[in-house]
């Protein structure tokens, strides 16, 4: 989706305070780095990654290069800017899915966030895969994960506690981490598949095989929980 | 590795056969278009596979792009060949781990088999990580999957039996289908995650996740297993 109009006109622009660091400031400055973030998914969406250059990013906006230099130093920074805005965004989206489920005693509550957690992170990567492709280096991006790892780290944070309540286990105990990570990987691995053209059937095939990993995981789980797990903070008794 | 000289003098130069399509004859056509992917590999080794063009793998190679097309209609056909190559390789890698497993009775030498296949799977990525990205549109790379579905999906075959056996369960059932692709997921997003940098610890947490991933999945699937599995082709009594 371009902007509606052109940015980067007289009023939308920053000061120039002969700052080193490329920057913008206040509501303005805020919109036409959004609006530039915008221009290069747009771009992104219809030619790919690849094809993503400041120039292009420019040309998407209506505005100068120039001006583009003026908010980010490079491509790269701009990639790094939409890495964070994307991780902002999916783990905002899983925790409104975790703070959502409600049911009538506390297991049940986590199993119900576990499972809604898990949609609710695919419908991210289906309906944003361009930012889904530049946070995880597929589609022609390749960027260095280690700028974003705090923004990264909180998605799976985010998974620890309904894990372990639904382990009953100790959320600092190494098997919840390892589940933790064993799904994420295995939630990625189906996204990184279908958009390389790798999954039989795409989305619906995926999607498919995510519920049946999410019920595995919890039927194998719930075997080994010997009575009430340890209450979620988000569960009403 | 850089060829350890050029390719591409008088004596290595497929006849000019008038051919529509670039192509390469005999012995000597195959070790220059060998020649040529490895280059291609080293370049991508070194610099990224985005870096890699026509120019760079005649550089490289240390003759003229003319040659490299010659053999190859273009980058697009060039990665493909490679694709490919990939996928043959990593193949025979899994089953030569498969046919290598031997215990006692039906049932161990199938988990054997099973545990060294993943093994192989991913010794394979992690050796051979510049293949593996072009294999799977990772690290700068991104192409269409249709054109290599068969050699993909060899890769996947070759659980099938395995998986049925320690399944106790008809090799055509979906949940065996079901269970191999959701195992590839897995390890595939192990790999996808170590390679994005968002792994913490790289390739050997990477690789204790699979180990735990392969013992709980062998857990699991024995669990449903009654009796003797259906006997594996590969094993002795």
């Amino acid at each position: 989706m371009p902007p509606s109009r052109p940015v980067g006109n007289a009023a939308a622009r920053a000061p120039d305070d002969g700052a080193q660091e490329p920057q913008a400031a206040g509501v303005r400055g805020q919109r036409t780095r959004d609006a530039l973030l915008a221009a290069a998914r747009a771009a992104a969406a219809e030619e790919g990654w690849h094809a993503v250059t400041v120039r292009r990013v420019a040309e998407r906006a209506g505005c100068s290069p120039a001006l583009v230099y003026e908010y980010f130093a490079g491509k790269d920074a701009l990639l790094l800017e939409l890495v964070r805005d994307g991780f902002r965004l999916l783990s905002a989206r899983v925790e409104a899915a975790r703070a959502g489920a409600r049911q009538d005693d506390p297991l049940a509550t986590a199993a119900a966030a576990f499972a809604a957690m898990a949609r609710a992170y695919w419908a991210f990567a289906r309906d944003h895969t361009d930012l889904y492709q530049v946070m995880y280096g597929l589609g022609g991006t390749r960027f260095p994960a280690t700028a974003t790892w705090t923004e990264g780290a909180a998605v799976g944070e985010a998974f620890v506690p309904v894990v372990a309540a639904l382990s009953g286990a100790d959320a600092t105990r190494p098997d919840v981490a390892r589940r933790v990570y064993t799904l994420w990987a295995t939630v990625h691995g189906l996204v990184a598949l279908v958009l390389a053209g790798r999954m039989d059937g795409g989305w619906p095939s995926g999607e498919s095989l995510l519920a049946a990993t999410v019920d595995d995981a919890l039927a194998a789980w719930s075997a080994a929980v010997p009575a009430l797990p340890v209450p979620l903070g988000s569960a009403t008794p």
